[in-house]
């Protein structure tokens, strides 16, 4: 039997470990995709409490708490900062095979030294040790980059965002890690939502280009992506509920912009038709400006309407969305081919059942000089385990090419987070060493090697040209 | 090697072994959803031979026996009960890796004594050993119920039911059990299908409310539901074939169902939008009434039509029926929601393709007092096997919080199935034994116990409130 | 630690190595459906290069070198056999987890006599011995064919085709194998696509049959499957993008045919029409020959259109291409149930996610003294690995009869493919041992041997009536 969580944690396989600790362990992190805040960087923020850090933002958390009945008020209520952790701790125990089990102990032992387990007795000694362990200076967010190896971290920011904590941090160049902007422009892409039209005016404003069509709109994201180009940007990112494709001419397109600014409601179809014409046309400039595409997608955003109501988006209460995407993301990686508008591009589905489909599809549309070109992206957010991780990478190893896997991102908003490197370099190692026990792989110290270091580190590296 | 089916059957490691022989095996059964007959309790019903018993009604073991091309005529014609059972049990040993060979080998050890293997060459001699076996007492219905220490029985019931014998039960007040039934209004609902007219006839005398409307339609049902409750229900159960949504007005339900009343066919619209408002407004009643909700859904009925023609409905061709519910069951979840009519509810899908889908959606709907409010169901009918059970517990422990599940039940017409149970609970004791011997839970005695004898027992006995 | 790919390869329990070297090991193989050429087994062909065996055809490996990154160039362009070999063995160590790494040793050990590693570094040492080795008199097609126990080898064929290489070869009968071609009959099927009237005119000239509308296509392909049953034929296959169903009368059939052999562009509805009554008619004729009925669906052809135009079809850019066949498929089945049409059938999805349905579907239609009429074929093209094929096996053990399952097939276009019946059966027996260790099955050596025999060979064996 395994101790919990000791050093082997995960690891059954001498080989296993053996990766685990020589080649794995040993590498930098590269966070190429993740939610936290440049200002916080910048402003070195400290923390007051585990509860700030662990219950002020975390819907994970926040999910957890509310499907053990615990009431709002515990939650995102007005309980002090003990009660609410107190609460979360006394339910932690009955979130067995659960990855937030592990994460927090994770966190816990790595960042506070706290070697013991979390629930309803410990929380309290928890509590206070946390609150002692924050006072310390290395438990500042740029302490925690530095301590955590991090190299590089990509924000995900919208066009409009100034970057000024980019641009002061990159001055200043003074953190061990790069602090780059990603591009998300979801919001200028959701003409079917409230709010595009104040939010377009918005744009309009920061660029300087008064967008009243299809074309002043693509020529308003142009100068932002010069912008955050010229902040150290290097990857996009977009969210999609689906993946939608329809064609329009650009006098259509044109139209559906104005008719929608003039105060129109945007059809379904219209809205088709402008993601569909903007994703291509970011993907032409993309490959212009040398970035990576990410495509999140398959998402279904605020089921629960009447919590919405309440507490706003992102607030715990998305899930995953089925969606049949077979013929239309087919197309849109064929008109980006055609078109000679093929970014390197990281595909995310939030849905599971997607894994075999989008690893067969993206090697169709492999080659041309860069190792696996189109990236099926991490296991993410509701599958951010070790069955979702394993499955991800068996069915990615089985049909297109693990070697050449970009592997891990955190896609947290918290800086504790990047023990979540580790727990995927431990199930990647884990996965290996079983196919080298089992007499599936060679126990080639240098071909296992390469794979490993080039998983977890080189091959991001790579792909982003950092 | 461990023995066939012996003590350990399933169990591999320490952790799993003590925490099934010492918490999980001593725990009493409530089988909270179910299809065994009240009468057969009632009057204590005694069996003639094991082909009665498993050969007269059970289309799992019909199933297993068209596959292996076995003539109709022994699976439901008119040979004898010898040739019958002789035949399955000449299948039986092709039937490696199918849950259908540890069951009958579970229900010969347990209930029969018989430790041997079933096949073609041990048929005569099983038969005439539980042909024996059967004139014992212990051998009647009610014996057997409480040799398997069962505490809870929820029989699955129409409406129209007189639940006589539920009554007969209560008032002898001698069963080791409680028997209590489950609504079951599908027929009610149904309004596309052939037979709904006359259903509804029928429920307007049991229940004395003239139908001719939504409003009597619901007045009606809500009489039923009383007399139900009266009775000691606790539950109710719908059966979808899959989950649709549409919302319409009362006055445009109410013409609906006189429309059809007066003989017009329903169209698929019609039906989408009276099973809507049926579904909300029993939710409604349920809160109410504070029963468990359950829906089953995405089940493909009678696709063999000329079977169905020869030997009606229920006799072993029905199918998983995927069917994307992205839209309608979170619509459906948001609107119980919104009016405050969202019960205790468990979702079945047939398709185990929608367990990640539905263990993230249940998330975003929990909350309120009540741990797992919305659970997702137990593997169900074509996924009741060891694969079936380990995805669905991996899944819901990964995204859910699988100490708050209430775990197994039969979904049986046989009284021997409490064998399920055991099986069941092994499979749980090995799943959380690897999560232990593997580092990733601690060895903690007291919250293992805790975690198990909840699965089994205590979380159902709480959320039906037995 | 197993070496790797010793005699032990993906055996870890001593019954799975007992019964895979005692009895699965020993079968002589069926390869029911493949794409090997019936000419180049007649002129009992040799080859210059391990590049012309590996590289001039095999899309699996072409996708495995872009998917790298690796130039066109190098993997159809004109490179020189070397620098393709080289190429390709420069990418095989990062294909960890992948079929293609175990495909490539296996044939290398088993043919060549190689037992070392293929990388960038042994790429000219291999080189050279596989072109000193292919002048052997043994490493001639017809000598591989023998030296692999291959018994039946069903070749895939278009109508119009002479099967003059069949009849030559039969007539020799000196070829230790049979060699049958199987009838695929897609060509005729797909009226929406570019070439049918080019296609019709030739089957009108090759039958005899003068086309003019639905019942002289019926009648034409009724000659061309007498013919095929002259020489042999004792299968068929249809190859299908998904299942569509859509009935409709004679008169409208012959009215499609006719208006789209006149020049009109058919309808997706006339296509879905056309296709249904076709496949329904040619269950029909194949319950009169005797034939055995396949259908592989739910792929996605060419979604890269710009490499369509470059390359041509099948050259490494098909994927899977999830569809919704809940409908579609039941509906098929059920019509030919209905007019007593059910020929033996095999069902193929490409998309994994279908395993539970299909395997619950199939026992809706089972039935009349043929044992698993309805065959849910192996895991193929895209799942043929071993997780695709466990994932298969277990499914269809679960709900299904695993003991009655015909087995693996190579679908393959190159004569060293045979090892892939090798690694399917490792993978068969490693299950059934795990099973048995575990005290799941009995230790029962004659239902053990049994069980492998008949999955290896014998049920395939009855199952096409050789």
């Amino acid at each position: 039997m395994t101790e919990f969580m000791n050093r082997d944690f995960l690891l059954t396989t001498q080989t296993a470990k053996k990766i685990y600790h020589e080649y794995a362990a040993k590498m930098p992190i590269i966070d190429y995709h993740c939610h936290v805040s440049a200002r916080e960087i910048w402003e070195d923020k400290k923390f007051s409490s585990i509860t700030e850090l662990w219950l002020s933002g975390d819907h994970y958390k926040w999910r957890l708490m509310r499907s053990a009945g615990i009431d709002e008020y515990y939650v995102t209520g007005a309980a002090s900062d003990f009660e609410r952790f107190e609460r979360f701790a006394s339910v932690l125990p009955r979130a067995i095979g659960n990855p937030m089990y592990h994460w927090c102990h994770l966190e816990l032992k790595t960042y506070f030294g706290y070697e013991g387990l979390l629930n309803a007795e410990t929380a309290a000694y928890v509590y206070e040790l946390c609150r002692q362990r924050l006072k310390d200076d290395d438990m500042s967010v740029r302490s925690i980059i530095e301590r955590s190896c991090v190299e590089f971290i990509g924000t995900t920011d919208d066009p409009v965002d100034s970057l000024e904590y980019h641009k002061l941090i990159a001055r200043e160049g003074r953190l061990g890690a790069t602090v780059a902007p990603s591009f998300r422009p979801d919001k200028a892409l959701n003409i079917e939502k409230a709010g595009w039209v104040e939010y377009i005016r918005n744009l309009s404003n920061v660029s300087g280009v008064c967008i009243r069509d299809f074309d002043s709109l693509k020529q308003a994201l142009r100068v932002r992506m010069e912008y955050f180009a010229n902040a150290g940007c290097r990857a996009s990112d977009h969210g999609l509920d689906y993946i939608s494709y329809a064609q329009a001419s650009n006098a259509e397109l044109n139209d559906i912009v104005s008719r929608v600014l003039d105060g129109e409601r945007a059809t379904a179809e219209d809205a088709a038709k402008l993601k569909t014409a903007l994703l291509v046309f970011c993907a032409e400039e993309y490959v212009k400006l040398d970035w990576v595409m990410q495509i999140h997608f398959n998402c279904l955003r605020n089921p629960n309407t009447a919590m919405l109501d309440a507490l706003g988006v992102d607030t715990g209460f998305d899930c995953i969305g089925p969606h049949d995407s077979t013929a239309s993301l087919s197309a849109l990686l064929d008109r980006m081919w055609r078109t000679k508008a093929m970014p390197r591009l990281i595909l995310y589905s939030l849905d599971p059942t997607d894994n075999a489909f989008i690893d067969s599809l993206i090697g169709a549309f492999q080659g041309g000089g860069v190792p696996c070109r189109i990236q099926h992206g991490s296991a993410w957010w509701f599958n951010d385990h070790k069955i979702g991780m394993r499955n991800h990478m068996e069915s990615l190893a089985s049909m297109s090419l693990l070697g050449d896997f970009i592997g891990m991102l955190t896609d947290s908003r918290s800086f504790l987070s990047y023990t979540r490197h580790e727990y995927f370099r431990r199930i990647l190692c884990q996965l290996i060493g079983e196919w080298v026990e089992g007499g599936e792989y060679p126990s080639d110290e240098r071909a296992l090697c390469d794979i490993v270091q080039n998983i977890c580190y080189y091959n991001a590296k790579r792909f982003f040209k950092l």
